[in-house]
């Protein structure tokens, strides 16, 4: 398999500089330069002209740039200078008329000096545009996804194989980031959330010291990136001990919500419809007030990017997006319930990713439940 | 030891409302928000007026908040509005006219898409007046960050007293960081950067597949991040063999580089002076073109905060100030030193308050070199 074709993809975007209005593009956004050119630092740019190509970074990057990006030109500042100096030189260099900045990843105050700096050329504020070429994945990203949906799935099943009532969540997670590390991770997709019982209720609890033993049910949301930066983002919840009534019917409305969205995503569907159909199913069952958040949501190389699958979603489902679906119900002060897996849009419908057993009666975890 | 006073913090601040030009500031970034609040969470806004203090957040953190900040106003939006709607009400309600926002965190987009919602009061681009604050360290945070300080300690210690001649890079990292969370660490500080030999070079490396024995080297650079959200950032080169006289060489001048400017540090002083003092020994031994990142950098809830120690710095060291001091000499394709301690800017001096040992003898690991 060989690897991203990083000039074929700066190609793509120079298509779109037309219709952006722009002859030129200060990219900022991190791993938007990650997507355009390999580099896996931080703090450096890439401006991108119809012929030129120009990462602008620091002496700390010299090195690095250098064995990860041999074409490109680099053009790197001391401690004595500013990104914004390197970028004036560039643009004068390039003669750029229209200079697409990112509005989504540039502060105000950036604009403002960059604004300043400029001596040559027209800031034209652009949003999405990388953003938009980066929510269908290639070939070689869904490989990168599928390793990341597989680590964390091994990471999963060594944890659940060594629950016991008296663990907290911190070393649970603990365990999870490790286990993950060990399958090849570089690290998790995100702080992972593991919460007990009550915990469970707040979607982004941080792990804390409740242990297992002080609910029958405990949530975890997780994932891996991979070391080509590429994520992947689950959650599940299992039974420690016996559920309630109403944990095995927040339970099954959940599943429900989410298996029918998930039967609902192929290309040509609005992302909205896809939320309206797992939020109307939780509505009916009368926790519509319960489940707050959107249904889901792109991934890659971050873990949450374009598109959104959410009631303010404007876009449609196309083939090579990968988005999680994750509806959730969440009681304040006695549990929340959520499920979330890995979706691939194919040509003709989807894929999912991700293969930890979801039903009812798997939430149940040997030995303590 | 009483926790922080968060009414206090935002009393301060709105004290430098009037200087700033505004009766009300919208505060987005997010250690800021936590740091006049303790909410942990992100995605929500801080919105402070004379008398007010409200929440901005959504559903996904009600229950958390409500736990977290008992004391202020809260306004939840749900997945079908936007936090620029709940800034309009806000705004609307507390009439304020000049409202402050932070060019540092909000992004050019969200700033237009600000503007659009807002229907009373003027948007006031502010910089860095949450970050003044901060800089100076109250006694509560103090004890934090000697807590992130010890933890690292403890890390380093253990990993130390592990190494092998064949451990890769990844390997040590990832016992560094279970180490620091077996002492209390929520995770490291920063993604922790371990370098053999050349891969010190670096400044800035990912840990890689590189194993001890390949160099004599190794390089790294680590920090835990506390419960309470406080970080430490230390760096220390081992001799995991013989060093060359041209490690020697180096490893001696960074060390005298970084002990003169420690020394110098003391309310009143300038921070580009600092930098100066460690620059010219760097520069003076013929190295100065292999040391092009600043000095150091204040630290405390971000690993990089205001204030900066570096050819740039246009501030004054004052008591209560906690930065790294850490020159380094980068040699391509060969190796890297830095050393780097955590100093307290104290009423008549300074402390460091790290204490890894740094000598040339120090540097050397029992049994390995």
């Amino acid at each position: 398999m060989s690897g991203p074709h990083y000039e074929q993809r700066r190609n793509k975007l120079r298509k779109r500089f037309r219709d952006a209005g722009v002859d030129a593009l200060l990219i900022s956004g991190v791993s938007n330069v990650r997507y355009l050119t390999g580099f896996t630092g931080d703090s450096s740019w890439l401006y991108l002209a119809a012929r030129d190509a120009v990462v602008l970074s620091d002496t700390r990057f010299e090195t690095q740039l250098a064995g990860q990006c041999p074409d490109l030109q680099c053009e790197i500042r001391d401690a004595a200078s500013t990104i914004g100096d390197l970028a004036r030189k560039v643009a004068a260099a390039t003669r750029s008329k229209r200079i697409g900045i990112e509005s989504d990843h540039l502060t105000l105050n950036q604009f403002h000096v960059l604004q300043g700096t400029l001596t040559s050329g027209e800031l034209v504020p652009t949003s999405g545009l990388v953003e938009r070429l980066r929510e269908v994945k290639d070939k070689w990203e869904l490989e990168q996804i599928r390793k990341a949906v597989e680590i964390a799935e091994r990471g999963i099943a060594v944890v659940r194989s060594c629950l016991t009532k008296n663990q907290t969540e911190v070393e649970i997670r603990n365990l999870l980031e490790a286990s993950m590390r060990s399958f090849g991770a570089s690290g998790p997709a995100f702080e992972p959330i593991v919460g007990v019982g009550p915990t469970a209720a707040l979607p982004h609890a941080h792990a804390g010291h409740h242990k297992v033993h002080e609910s029958s049910l405990l949530l975890v949301d997780w994932g891996a990136t991979t070391e080509s930066g590429y994520r992947s983002d689950l959650t599940r919840v299992f039974f420690t001990g016996k559920p309630t009534k109403q944990m095995e019917q927040v339970y099954r409305i959940v599943l429900q919500a989410q298996q029918e969205a998930i039967r609902a995503i192929m290309p040509g569907v609005e992302c909205i419809d896809v939320d309206r159909i797992a939020r109307g199913i939780i509505a009916d069952a009368g926790f519509g007030s319960y489940f707050g958040h959107g249904l889901g949501h792109g991934f890659g190389l971050d873990v949450h990017e374009s598109v959104r699958v959410s009631p303010l979603s404007k876009q449609r489902f196309e083939p090579g997006m990968v988005v999680t679906v994750e509806p959730g119900i969440y009681l304040p002060g006695r549990f929340g319930i959520r499920i979330e897996d890995d979706i691939l849009v194919t040509a003709d419908g989807n894929e999912v990713l991700s293969g930890v057993p979801r039903e009812f009666d798997d939430a149940f975890v040997p030995f303590l439940a």
